[in-house]
């Protein structure tokens, strides 16, 4: 484990003299910096942040440095204003939790799991949800809580409504939709935001339904799959991650899905693995990552 | 210059034997193979094969070799019936004449030119077509003939015609759309089907115009280019060949553009080459590529 | 499970006909072609072929089809003589039994397990050996025989004797060093020269010890791993397949080894799943991958 | 053209409070940041930074920017000593003047060419420099001097103390290897060190000679390409760019060639559009690129 440090992830309408104060604050109490990004987008006079700082030698105690930066931002006039600003401060060494959705397919929950427990993948994860029966014994080998909510039109609202009583019974940071085959309703990603899916395409190709077999159709020569935050259109959300593998005419439909696995399992766990170090920043439909 | 071959594609029905009996075709008369590709598409029941031979040693002559084979294919049964059966033979040292028709981007142009001229590409380039004067010094200084066509909606029919019989008086056998900026009818495309066209996305994603800005609208962390046959329905056509290349918040639309400059000139040359080696074999809206 | 096909590889000195005779084995008992692959080096002189048919229809039965395939060559005289002639028949629906060896890392280990459980690798795994007691519960888990073997240079020949024993009495076909930190020595290659490594690095870069340490000394921008076939020089052996993934200034060596470890994981399976499906062909210090 | 720009490049030792005093600098004179780039190694303990704001409303003429920074630098105590730090200031609209060293083959000129006439490169090119007479046409016609300076074993030291006066006749800010198959001398990289050099392998991969015939004889399935500073250990100095293309059994040597030539233009092209935007900083072997 490597000393533990805080990040301070701001986006804020573009001024002058943000990097220098921003970095100002860490410095006034000593704070090592060992990671500093910053982004402009000139386009939308958007100015994107973030700050890593070892926590060992920095002057104000964790529970303090949140007010400490209000304090500081409103001394220094950090902001013009605070409209438009939105700003999250995480320790390191404070593990996100995970709840991870499932359908029937494993690969990208096994991936996940064993990234988990490798340290790869730094993050608690103490909820699988799903709406099949199907892989509650990889949850029972991993002392995971299992919890099968079978979802239809009409049981949909109520399924909901347990969901979210189980993201906050569990504390959870993070959803991760790992081949969860259903969609979520607005009124789901309205009270609980933070959620990655993994869609089998490089989207915006073939989003929707059956994207492999209709890739097929096409008869495209490079097939991909996208990390995204789940947002109330579904696969229109803010782009994380996307990789590619060429195919050929000698891939059936099958082919294209077994060697879409191997792009779903990598593109999800980096996306994953980029959101619990807060290098993804979301504005408007977009991302920046600061990998 | 490597020893002239004759290349002989067949697409048909499949049926048991057109391996043994298409290769036979070859040995009876003592050619020497150097490369044989075969491919079944067990879902549409299609079997398509490229052959390529040595003339050299080869005992029919050169302007026997169809007949010859339509003979062989008689006496031996090779195909239930013709109907469906589409084949084509071409020598490797006749090289294709291709048009390569331009508006007023220059890249794939000089990239065309350029691999012609260095040998990359054996084919003829006697004829540049533009709706623009913009790019005529290039084909003044490679010493091809440059037509330049306007269009707008009234003249366009007239525009197509006259079209047609530049392409009918330089024999040409391709014409290559080195970034055309508009559409063909579909009067002209059944006219003169053999059009590559480089479309700047991996399609399907950002069919139509401006690829480039919608990818930056939607926040795509990967950017594409497709080359394809051009058919009446726009961006539609058969796939040949696809790249992508990753971008990130840093990109800039102007910087998608010429990062996508690159993938354009090396997908569309590799297209372009294939073809002229008769590489690719078409069914439905696919492209089965013997690479 | 498709239907079962027989497959027959050869690799020969390169003559005229060998094409449409080996076709015309399988078309004259009636095979129906689903694959035929073929390639000639024109340097070497040699032609390597892959036909794969479907047995049912096939009118040799399995056990007579070896016996049936001499009696035609050399009837046709397909062979100028047998000198150089190397050849395999297989069935699809007989699975390939595979010996898995590990030491300490698990990814690669977990990556085939859940790939073969999965369906995706078609093979028999009974056996997994390491010099390494650590893995064990894996094997446990998956209801494998686990050996622990551990090798000092001193009990090396012992220890190889040992597994050339197991090898032996669990009719395994492959063996696969899933990173077995470990050679083997020219004898125990001589007596098993089934054997594919996956290395981490891109060979022949960083061939030895420590790939990921020297490529972040040397400040590369890409990495990449390397599944061969073993022999007596180490890392020496002939490549079937290679990935790589852009690393940068940001990538600490801990960075390295984890992204090289997706990798690892996919390239060793990918090699792997073509020899299952007997898509690799060995000559001199090449393969042939009929992907 | 986008508003110019002014960009300040730094390395020195790792300490305290480095990002906020340089950003610091930039905001006292009222100067706008559009890009802040930091990267620590820890293993080193050094501290890179790139710092690029708008030139218009910066409140210090631009003949004075370097001494003002001296000055601030010192009041402010940026840092523990001038010991180990380096620091250039460029101006984006100040183009950098290049010298194109070329050989026999053409692509990467041509290549380099084409992008500084259609603006993608942002350079002046008055001079190229072969030992060859072959390439001098393109340089006429690009109206650019051309000085061939033939080379022998006999003739180096002349040969090379030529080239330098070229180099400051021309007032050259970066040498180009443009495929110049000469290695440069040991005391000639000491008195010009601002040389790219385009090398055709994935470094370290095939180092040295014909790394094209030595990929062939290895069986290796994927070729690459590497843009780096020449330095006096031949193919040993920092990499700045790298990219590969996969290959097969199929792929002669020509092809490995062709191909070859595809990824040596895009990675030189990149290099050499890096170096003129001031993103790439060197120290030990290794670079640091702010792309």
């Amino acid at each position: 484990m490597p000393m533990p440090t805080m990040t301070l992830s701001i986006s804020c309408p573009d001024q002058r003299g943000l990097v220098a104060k921003l970095a100002q604050f860490v410095y006034r109490y000593n704070g090592n910096i060992v990671h500093a990004d910053h982004h402009t987008d000139a386009v939308a006079g958007i100015f994107l942040s973030r700050l890593e700082w070892e926590l060992e030698g920095f002057e104000i105690p964790r529970d303090q440095i949140a007010a400490t930066f209000i304090n500081y931002a409103q001394q220094e006039k950090v902001f013009a204003s605070w409209q438009g600003v939105r700003w999250q401060l995480r320790a390191s060494d404070i593990p996100y939790r995970l709840a991870i959705w499932v359908s029937r397919q494993d690969h990208c929950l096994w991936d996940l799991l064993l990234r988990q427990r490798s340290g790869d993948l730094f993050a608690e994860i103490p909820l699988i949800i799903s709406n099949h029966e199907h892989l509650r014994p990889i949850a029972e080998q991993f002392g995971i809580d299992f919890h099968y909510i079978p979802v239809t039109p009409e049981t949909k609202p109520l399924a909901e409504a347990k969901e979210l009583q189980l993201l906050k019974d569990y504390q959870i940071d993070l959803v991760v939709l790992a081949k969860y085959m259903q969609v979520l309703s607005p009124e789901f990603i309205a009270a609980f935001p933070q959620v990655i899916n993994i869609h089998h395409s490089f989207l915006p190709a073939f989003a929707g339904a059956n994207p492999y077999h209709r890739a097929y159709a096409r008869g495209v020569k490079i097939i991909g799959a996208t990390a995204h935050y789940a947002t109330a259109d579904l696969d229109e959300g803010p782009i994380i991650e996307q990789a590619v593998v060429p195919v050929s005419h000698r891939d059936t439909v099958a082919d294209l899905i077994r060697k879409g696995k191997d792009l779903e399992r990598v593109v999800l766990a980096r996306a994953v693995r980029l959101h619990v170090q807060n290098r993804i920043l979301v504005y408007g439909n977009r991302t920046v990552v600061f990998a």
